[in-house]
């Protein structure tokens, strides 16, 4: 039996998660789940899956949570960061899936990191932020960190076995998004509806909106470099509509190995948690001749701008990619806002990228600050 | 310094060892090499690379090539089937490059097998006729089968780290050959100018009509079987003409982890010679963006018969590949020398299977005798 947390249970990574644990319910006992609002989900999940712990970041829906439980459930109910940092350290849980989205993340992971837990890392920001600094405290703590996102766990499943040292590039496949081969003039125009609708995955807003400028992209890029180590010229970006092959690996005997699989986020968090064993499922079996036709091309780096931010981040390092991220965190939400449009999202990050002097980080607290000053930043130029 | 043998140094997969022997000469040392008739190579490699030992397969060859050598040249000149069992059990050498054509490479594999030397494994009929006799006895001797056709090398690739009890199914990849997607009406007509051409791979005669029939899938899935230990209905071959994806393997948890690269023979050799260190070398970079466009079909085995009668005799087992083998090895010979016509080439290996009893596999000898009594059926068919 393996024993996990799972940060985020109510989001798209979260409630995937619980369908593995659903699939292997002799294999898995669930400690501790987290949400932020969704009260209604989390009670069916507490029913249901019966952990010690859940934490509500909002605290006056963590006491309505508590409101609308059966009486005979023994679940303690938290809130706040305490609880998130509590479910991300809980004692008996192995292994914590990190599936929040955003900066907030970033805290529970490093909490759990020092307890020596194994990371399922689906938080994007704590790779992009913490980068080296993230990595070298895995490595202290002897915490494996094993990359959930289907890119990464891709990337990963074609390293087994193979000295990081040899790797020649990296092929991170890129669905396109939405906006795939269109141009700056049809972007000018694009709506909040038109980029939420994304073709292979349904995940939530932000991340959809990222997928549609290719920064969620770029962000995986910056993911990519920390979490196996390479250059950021060692990246390959390439568009690959059907995203069947999820990434891969070229090594520098010029042999790339890849992993392929349909769109179906369940096998690599089942991976994320069985590894290195490989557990039978009922999912749906590959078949390439039913699918016919994979494609593949250069992505557009001059109209989709975030995705040479991400590189231009990397190049620069430091606290770039953090501010980077945070900047397109806040430009998401006022793009969703129909506050700024598309094309404004990437101008924004890179005006933001252009005034910041980078940091080195020693700390999370110079993450934070840098988030800070990103924030102020841009509510500054917003406000002019 | 590794020290090699390679059987068939003149033919394409010999010639292509000796490229990545240039490649890496301050790693790889060619002890001996082996060749039929074409002494005017034979001459030019032992200049090159100074073997200590060459065998010509033709005695009369071989005492012209002894007449055409520079005075100055030490290497030992051998000829016949103890000759190639020289070059196969030379003592100083730790890889035996098995790049002969046909059932010939049967005897000097065992040969190495028993003196537990790594095969890099390049000729077909060892594992399609010998099969588990051929896997227990390499196990016996520890004597490790490193596969060298781009196919199970992909697989073999696909497999690191892996445990072959979770493979779900083998996904071995077709070029389709030359008439990809022609009905029996065309291939009635078939000539030997056109089965000659192959879209994708420059090779031997006799594997050039193979790939035309798909007889070659055919003897790969024979092959696959026995190497990765699976069992037929567990072969899945994919028509894929671009051959990018040189094979993979679809685990039980739906994750497919394959090989790609550019078709360049090179790659699996040096793999296979250098196991399990991936080596730089100036081969050329997949670029799947370039490439653009992958496409994936079902094989007609109805068409191609010869796929459909491999997949037969491996379910009939015991000698009933090896006769499919021999009987093939005949018939693409009659159809070289335009004795029967392309169709015919399946009808009649189906004919001979049809009349084979097949029999255990208890030694090479029942293996031989299989393919005598094939050879002997065969011309008295003609005959009538």
């Amino acid at each position: 039996m393996k024993y996990i947390s799972i940060l985020g249970s109510t989001g798209s990574i979260g409630t995937q998660t619980l369908d593995v644990v659903r699939e292997h319910d002799d294999e898995l006992k669930v400690c501790a789940i987290t949400g932020n609002n969704n009260i209604e989900l989390l009670r069916e999940q507490i029913i249901e899956f019966s952990p010690m712990l859940c934490c509500v970041m909002n605290e006056e829906k963590a006491s309505a949570l508590k409101n609308i439980l059966p009486s005979n459930v023994k679940t303690e109910i938290m809130s706040g960061m305490d609880g998130l940092i509590a479910a991300a350290e809980y004692e008996k849980s192995e292994i914590i899936v990190t599936a929040v989205s955003g900066m907030i993340g970033l805290k529970p992971t490093v909490a759990a990191i020092k307890k020596g837990k194994t990371i399922a890392l689906a938080n994007k920001e704590t790779l992009v932020t913490g980068g080296d600094y993230i990595m070298n405290l895995a490595r202290q703590y002897h915490a494996p960190i094993l990359p959930v996102d289907s890119e990464h766990s891709a990337i990963f499943q074609s390293l087994m076995a193979n000295d990081k040292k040899s790797i020649n590039k990296i092929v991170l496949t890129a669905s396109g998004g939405p906006f795939r081969g269109k141009n700056t003039d049809f972007l000018k125009n694009v709506k909040v509806e038109d980029a939420l609708k994304h073709p292979n995955w349904s995940m939530g807003k932000k991340i959809t909106i990222d997928s549609a400028t290719l920064m969620n992209k770029g962000l995986e890029v910056i993911e990519a470099k920390f979490l196996f180590d390479v250059e950021p010229e060692q990246i390959e970006v390439v568009v690959h509509p059907q995203s069947i092959i999820h990434s891969g690996v070229e090594f520098c005997d010029h042999s790339t190995i890849a992993q392929l699989g349909l769109p179906d986020m369940r096998v690599p968090i089942q991976f994320a948690l069985f590894y290195p064993k490989r557990l039978n499922n009922s999912y749906k079996s590959l078949s390439l001749s039913e699918i016919g036709n994979l494609t593949f091309e250069k992505p557009d780096m001059e109209v989709f701008k975030c995705l040479r931010l991400a590189f231009d981040s990397l190049r620069e390092g430091g606290t770039m990619p953090a501010v980077l991220n945070a900047s397109n965190e806040v430009c998401v939400s006022l793009f969703l806002d129909k506050k700024i449009s598309f094309l404004e999202i990437g101008d924004l990050n890179e005006k933001i990228m252009n005034m910041h002097k980078k940091e080195k980080i020693e700390s999370i607290e110079t993450i934070l600050s840098a988030e800070e000053w990103t924030k102020r930043t841009i509510n500054s130029l917003l406000k002019n």
